[in-house]
């Protein structure tokens, strides 16, 4: 019962990284609405391997075939169902690992929810790839927000390793600035942080190792009052989807759990008119008070953890002899996951938005 | 919409800081649970604010009214519904605030969603308050899980400002360890961080000034393979309840936001059998891969912000002159509102776990 | 997981016949309505048995208590709980039937269900006692629907055992009947018909027996285009909100069953221009058509089977001894419970009216 | 946000009459079942139109290509998605529908609720031709119930016109009649009556004319105690989910609308003991009591309107010239859509059942 989201915007995900594809079903976008399918094609391919020689080896077109849902290349308002063909897959790597199941990985535990029914070839259903019909949605999302709300939603890379980019100026308002970073191959605010972080991919890779990062997403132009109290508020939302997100392990709003550190008179955002509208000073709390929209930037980081699949040699339990032994993980592998999610992270934040102004303001979303 | 929440357990919560009371609807709990009713006093009376200094002035029994659901104690399978009358009100404190609304709080945001028709008094259905009826159905599910699951869910005050106390161990199974720290005053490992955390937050509060926190949470003794792939995974959920609870602005789990500077090599938690069972040596990822349980014991952290209702002065607008004014909080508040969260972060778990449990295994989660 | 319902108006009810008393969570209500709570208590007086002596003896207030989500007689967007409390009970009546459980009644489904820990008293959470919070959140929805979008919902009674009343002019617009209607104590088109089914009732109750009935319910004003294809057209979700109230068993819309025996050449409604608008010359669909309403009245009925509890001798099962014995139900029980159902079909009608208004235009549903 | 259902399992069904295909992605689904493709094609051609003369000349394989959620055969627990291709399509006859929408169609409500948008050829996402895929879950789910909890779901064409064919002995245990009506190609009880509906049917097609009809369904084997009170009763899913059927007008259970002329002593089913378990004498109530399962035969019937689209001359309005002018529809259709009903009506109680299953056991439904 996991595939399925959604309160207004509705979303049930399908496929497995070996099958015949992947693909989605969008319940409730709005009708007659022009898809831009030159810019969803792009964010797809923001999230693709790209040829950098700093993600895995693996090459899938990724082109979305439309199911249903459009006509003349508008939204008819009946669900969006799309597929993305998998083309290159080599399933002979993952034969054994129904025995050794891969660390940090989901083999075990998908075999234990599934009673050894999953397919467990590159992770099946539960493999990153899943990500790119996510991708194919959060572009849709952003295509509509910013067309008729002046929404946009950008992020950068703000860590690899030790490698650490300058964070976002929490009050910033710059569309273009977020607008330009999707454009970049490896999206940094510092040109130079780009170059080290490069170096410590390569690195990594050639030590057949895997390393975590940090994305951090903004959103500007998200008027104040959306959202709800509790159990769906903005923070929650958000946070649910990323979390969505293979290899999340963390998510955190503003200030973050440097707030544990920081006391109240700093913390509060004290409220001022600027250009007659009002707006919060700083923006410590990250766009969002009491779960609402504040009308300032909501910025969030998600934490990627290094991905699993590594060359290096792994000392680990074989469930069929009930002995460890030494794992090596061919197969072809991203050194650094978090590379690859900038396109993800935005998606997935904008979807959530999506759903907040269909909430918001009904079918149409205006 | 924002609060009712869940899949098989369903909950409601109503009622605001002000008013007659709070309270919560508990729909789809086991029936012929006997309710511990002395254990959930003592869940409540941890949430409540203590005679301590360390917390605000204002007092409240807490007491929750059964409305519907037990029958001699114990369940009957009908909604469960609460209420906890407020005593102890000054609503005069809040009269202000319509038009200078206070920072970092709700009380902008909820006039904009609620077009001035919001509760304004202590925050309203925003208030920190309404945790007590969700600290209400979290000992109840914690009372459950322990008794037919031999789950133990247990946390400590990882952090205040700079004072840190050791962290978790992550692959820790002493459930004695988790009771204990459910009987302390102030929930810590290293018994010197008490008082390191008791002056911090004297010196705070002397300060007119408030300070945020970090809380640890461990679940001991879930068993593998609970939870699915994607949306509902067990992190989505758990997150997504504890954004719930107001004041938290970061969730991480296992190594959480430390995983971006480590290599998989490390980060990756090998497979070893354990008195018969599969377990992993390290427990990085907090007890979950590919959103489902490993076995191994559940680690969030979750951080507080500082209380933002501080008696500092503050320079903030005045929505109807459009002028910015000293502000000066008056009313009772907490300084660190972090010290009264470990209830509540248990609640917030331990509601999650129950959920799932009852998707895994049907009507009785058995 | 059965007693909470809805997308974007959600609602959470509970308690039980004998209890302390029986209320409602109202979630997603717009911010700023005036509620007239003199409307509000006519309808839940009209669900009341009265004083006709054709209804149970069983005497209740059934006065609303606010608990939260009301400031100065305005929403205030919060959670609306109100709670109804059970003053005239009398609950040694039903000791003995949980041996005994009566036919046509909850008593055996519930213990083997709730494995026999349900409040058996009065029906506990099953009695149609529940229709009263029902009732006032229906109340409230038809007061927003009819000040803010001029929706006016009025029943009659058509059928009590074999008393027919003039079924509604499919077409009507008249929103002054259907207002009159809900002014009468019962609530006919053919006034004679009002004498006749006193007359049956009245024999019924002699006869120590009960008798079932239809009630048939127009809403008149709702716009063209509300509504969903599939899942949630608007017949799904009213019927599904009719099938809630106890003792409904059937459930059509505009010709209903009797479409199995209409020609497409009849039962198919042609479009025509009326004062500018356009309409149907007929509406044998009911005012739904693809599953969204037509912009002509949207007519249902409903079909309310006999009380189960009668005075009559019954033959049926001692579970305790597993003999069959003779049974007399005492108490104090509607000879017709149809009678007192206007009010509750209207109710929840309005209900998922109101669903259907906040999906199509957002949080103020304007 | 109409075409995703479910609250254990979850469907969420796609595609046009006139797309691409049609299909649906259903998550929730137990692993490790095997599933009868035959079984499935089987059910899948019942709905489609078969070669009688009857029905539609349009002729689809309706061949299911499953996208994903299957690996040798057996379920993997990830969702199953599954599309069937349009082949046989001929939009042209539907260009002139968008200004003269037909009558008793969606045609209009579709082009208001989306804005002109909508895909209006072969009435689009709204079609008859979407209950393929919900057919096929149904018959996932019916295979499932079968195998593992020994029930069974069957029915007959209960009426077409003014042909009546015997209901249903509302006490009917025989599991083998259900399977063989299965195997009719006009299910029905009394052999005669086929003749006369066919002879009915051929008439109606003669006069350019349609006519209704309405199928009896039940369930034998279904277990006492399943299913909850109010909102998610039995009742409420099963009519929730005819509803979605296009064309369903009214549902009823047991004896249903005759309720209303029937006393309580008549209607009440007693309990009594057969073979040791607890049984009722009757089964007036069609098998549920307080919207939970009795153990007895559920017994639902459903009616269906004639087919909308006629060759007959109808006077509608033309939207574009505001004038009524005779409209004639070509294309292909069924003079009588209940004919394929049954498969529909059987897979749309299916899926409810395997829902409510799963809420009982949990994942895995046994």
């Amino acid at each position: 019962m996991g595939s399925t989201w959604g309160n207004h915007l509705k979303i049930s995900i399908f496929g497995e990284s070996h099958g015949e594809g992947i693909g989605i079903v969008i319940d409730g976008f709005p009708a007659g609405f022009e898809c831009d399918m030159e810019l969803i094609r792009r964010e797809l391919s923001r999230r693709a391997p790209g040829q950098s020689g700093l993600a895995t080896g693996r090459r899938e077109e990724d082109e979305p075939v439309i199911l249903s849902g459009l006509l003349n290349s508008a939204t008819t308002g009946a669900p969006i169902a799309i597929m993305i063909k998998n083309l290159d897959t080599r399933s002979k790597d993952y034969e054994q690992l129904r025995s050794i199941p891969r660390p940090g990985h989901s083999d075990y535990t998908g075999q234990v929810r599934y009673r050894g029914y999953n397919d467990i070839r590159g992770g099946g259903h539960f493999s990153g790839r899943l990500t790119a019909p996510l991708t194919f949605v959060g572009a849709l999302c952003k295509n509509f927000l910013k067309k008729h709300h002046n929404i946009e939603i950008g992020s950068h890379i703000y860590r690899i390793g030790e490698v650490f980019d300058s964070p976002f100026d929490l009050t910033l308002t710059d569309r273009e600035l977020l607008a330009q970073l999707q454009m970049k191959e490896i999206p940094v605010l510092d040109e130079k942080t780009a170059e080290e972080i490069k170096e410590t991919v390569i690195n990594v890779k050639s030590d057949l190792d895997s390393i975590g990062g940090v994305i951090e997403c903004a959103v500007v132009g998200a008027e104040p009052g959306i959202g709800s109290p509790m159990f769906h508020n903005v923070e929650s939302r958000i946070a649910s989807m990323l979390y969505s997100v293979p290899a999340v392990k963390g998510v955190e709003f503003g200030l973050g759990f440097a707030l544990a550190g920081t006391r109240g008179s700093k913390a509060n955002d004290c409220y001022t008119l600027k250009d007659g509208s009002v707006r919060t000073k700083t923006n410590y709390n990250g766009g969002i008070a009491g779960g609402i929209t504040t009308g300032m930037p909501i910025v969030v980081r998600a934490v990627f953890k290094p991905t699993p699949s590594i060359g290096r040699e792994q000392k680990t339990l074989n469930l069929v002899t009930g002995k460890e032994e030494n794992l090596w993980i061919r197969g072809r592998h991203d050194p650094c996951i978090a590379l690859r999610a900038p396109a993800v992270v935005e998606a997935s934040v904008a979807i959530v938005m999506m759903d907040l102004y269909l909430e918001a303001y009904g079918y149409d979303a205006k």
